[in-house]
């Protein structure tokens, strides 16, 4: 047994630390309009490079269109599926659990009627957020598919697929997306308001402190008041235990190695997400984008990453 | 100091091994054309995945004409530069020694005359070959280069630059090329004969031993004896150990985890080698081949494998 290596295993990472840092900026890259596809592809997708593109969709109706009258009269009555949290965080760890929101039903009207509410209104009834990602666009919102694209033409190229699924999103302002990563490549369009991303890459993976806990969700009793109920499965799921808006260094100070790059996509902009890409999301209130999820490729970067995982996470 | 730690490189090192083979053939891809520069780049540059192109370059000139009494015509009292080994292998451990080839200036038909010998009268002179790789086919055998293309069109766009070096390689059925890798994107064109490589994953990198040795040279003096002569700088060189041909597993009982993979490229075919793949190149009796060195991209894939190297070996 060569005991050197448990030394050794440090020194790599941050070998990986510094190199990663050499040859990736610390900011989003931007452009002022979108790129061919092959050019796209070289310098983006296949190198797993964030970037922000300035003048993403200006011929979308969507950009001027979108707005509260507007989706009253259009979908005002429409039954749409709405996530309620009493604080914001949906899908995040909170009292020892990972807790999900409820899922409510309930017409576009009602939706914007609370949106319309000042906050203190608002917060009494819950931090309301449309984010069903299941294509939610061509489902619930498919009379909004008009103002926007199916499918995002130099990206379908460039990704050499059609979208797996295309999302429409709009909430409150306290509606919080906890730090996580998906496996998908991820085109996200801020159509109204502005999103204020936190990303980290993935090779920060040795810096961010996962846990388990016991899975529960968010149950609104018919007096309004929230309580978590566990599942009844009880599986526990695997989660990112830091809050990066305000990072507990004192419990986890490897997090201080990790490097979050903070870019905001404003109204007509969009950020290319690359897959694997921590990413936590705020918003401004009423805030309305639309994301395109393309599938991801697994390859030679996918093993590595899994490689990194398994030497990070001896629980994993 | 977690000892449990240990254990646990080893795990993942096998999730990587196995993982790669999961995502990764065991034979090198073939396609019949050219793939546009797209495809190209998404499905093999980006993925880091060989390439065979058996139609590669069929509009070339150099396919019907390039024989020896071409290049006697041609350039046959042109100047060109060969290294001389006494047993094929150029820039290989010997006798606890890095050695070079000689260099040798000589006319192409002092160069050709060797070839057209019989076997045994060639190795009593050593074994020859050009493989000058400075771009020398844009240099002492410019007039060649009309017979085929100064780059490969759609590699040119693929990989977002010109070519950074073409150079052309002809010799001895006894030339080895030892396993090594380069940091170049490489389109390897067979003109005449074929090529017989075995490749090597990067991520194979844990299983393949270097040793590090003092560099020296072949020389030759007047008599035609041949001896190794130390570098006068005496710095060290490390390089791979072993021979794929015939490994040494007593010596060497990690090489058995990787999985080497042989491919022969023949006249037309185009080997697209990604960079990083370790590659052991022998070839037929007077082969000729011209290839074209693109930059590679450092990004994150380099960032991981420069990772896997400091974790793999504590010398790097």
């Amino acid at each position: 047994m060569d005991l050197s290596k448990l030394h050794h295993t440090e020194k790599a990472y941050e070998h990986l630390r510094a190199e990663y840092r050499e040859l990736y900026p610390s900011h989003v890259e931007e452009v002022t309009d979108p790129l061919d596809p092959l050019t796209f592809h070289r310098k983006y997708v296949s190198q797993n490079r964030p970037l922000l593109i300035k003048n993403a969709v200006k011929h979308w109706p969507a950009l001027t269109k979108w707005n509260h009258d507007y989706f009253r009269e259009k979908i005002g009555s429409t039954e749409i599926t709405v996530t309620v949290t009493p604080n914001g965080y949906a899908d995040a760890i909170c009292n020892g659990r990972f807790v999900m929101p409820e899922e409510r039903t309930m017409t576009m009207n009602g939706f914007l009627d609370i949106m319309d509410e000042d906050v203190s209104q608002r917060m009494e009834k819950g931090v309301f957020y449309i984010q069903k990602q299941n294509s939610n666009l061509k489902d619930e919102f498919s009379t909004l598919l008009k103002d926007v694209d199916v499918d995002i033409p130099w990206g379908t190229k460039a990704f050499g697929c059609e979208p797996d699924a295309v999302n429409f999103w709009m909430g409150d302002e306290k509606a919080i997306t906890s730090m996580h990563r998906d496996h998908y490549e991820n085109l996200y369009v801020v159509v109204r308001g502005e999103k204020h991303f936190i990303l980290l890459p993935p090779t920060d993976l040795p810096y961010i402190p996962y846990e388990s806990h016991p899975s529960a969700n968010y149950v609104y009793s018919g007096d309004g008041s929230c309580s978590i109920v566990d599942s009844k499965d009880k599986e526990k799921v695997s989660w990112i235990a830091i809050d990066p808006l305000n990072p507990d260094i004192q419990l986890y100070p490897q997090y201080k190695k990790a490097r979050p790059i903070q870019v905001t996509v404003k109204a007509g902009e969009m950020l290319y997400l690359p897959a694997l890409w921590f990413h936590h999301v705020r918003q401004s209130q009423g805030c309305i984008a639309v994301n395109y999820w393309y599938d991801m490729v697994f390859d030679i970067k996918w093993a590595y990453y899994q490689f990194l995982q398994q030497l990070s996470d001896p629980t994993s």
